[in-house]
């Protein structure tokens, strides 16, 4: 999607570490007129399949979960991130764990609110290793949910977690696929 | 605004301590076309006042935020919370004591995302006591930035956090301003 990816090399920042920064429009501040043509593009994509529920994981994916779902005309979930253990048995949960934040936390969403009806599509800003998405998922399987797929803002493509989830047979749509930052300079497979 | 709370009153669950769980609709499960509903009436209310930023704070407002914020077509800035100290000097941060979850935590935005040149809309899912919104005020005075008034989904108005506001000369619209919630039976002030 190409407005967002020269969105990313204007106002993006590479810092060591392989850290793109792009809080200046997505999830700090954020361009809401740029997430609204990013719904589109997730409306297009995934027009055919049905979709009856948005997932995300806060908090960062809830805006651009939101908007999307205008477009879908249905309602978004996201699942709460607990630090500590919840004992309540009315809820799923996953374990997942943060490279970013370098600690493990739960995952939670309450079962009356995801069936095995539901045709999800999982919605987050950032995919990299894929431990969200994966907990995401295992959410859904819980639920005995389907998803049709996952649509991501920006992918980290150097890195493994859209390759195993595809590997894996699930559909993943990304609208910037970045393959390199090497020397803070940022490119792109898609 | 009467779907706002037509929905409170069929899907919400009154628990002792005055709790007033709506999260299959607003802040867990996001009814989004309500949601949309809720961002063209705070359009409606502040649509003279020229808002530059919408300020919310994560993770259950990011929602409202980013949907109203088509409306005002302007940005979304969310303060983050942090448990642990964040030392940058690049940031605005404020204490914030939560009555839910029994602990205090600092909230911060980056400095480069609010000016004194911003009108500000603040836009969160509940007030209760005001512990959040009075953070997020003292964020806008840290950077001289305009507060032009607070945009609230539901109000507990037999809490003291909105009388102390208006008090102060905030203009705080609540679309729904529940009174009472005596054995179960949830009763409005608007």
């Amino acid at each position: 999607m190409d407005i967002l990816k020269e969105k990313i090399v204007t106002d993006g920042k590479v810092y060591p570490g392989n850290v793109l920064k792009v809080n200046s429009f997505l999830n700090h501040l954020i361009d809401v007129k740029l997430v609204t043509e990013m719904g589109k593009e997730f409306k297009r994509l995934y027009n055919d399949c049905e979709v009856t529920k948005i997932l995300t994981i806060e908090a960062s994916g809830i805006g651009l979960a939101c908007v999307t779902a205008q477009f879908f005309d249905c309602p978004v979930l996201f699942a709460k991130k607990e630090s500590t253990s919840n004992l309540s048995s009315n809820v799923y949960r996953t374990g997942i764990h943060s490279y970013t934040h370098g600690n493990d936390y739960q995952a939670t969403i309450e079962k009356d609110f995801l069936k095995a009806e539901d045709k999800v599509l999982i919605i987050d800003d950032f995919l990299a290793s894929g431990e969200a998405l994966n907990g995401l998922i295992d959410l859904c399987a819980q639920a005995s949910a389907e998803v049709v797929g996952c649509g991501i803002a920006i992918e980290k493509s150097f890195q493994p977690g859209g390759k195993e989830l595809r590997a894996k047979g699930v559909r993943v749509e990304s609208l910037a696929m970045v393959s390199s930052m090497e020397n803070g300079k940022i490119e792109f497979d898609n």
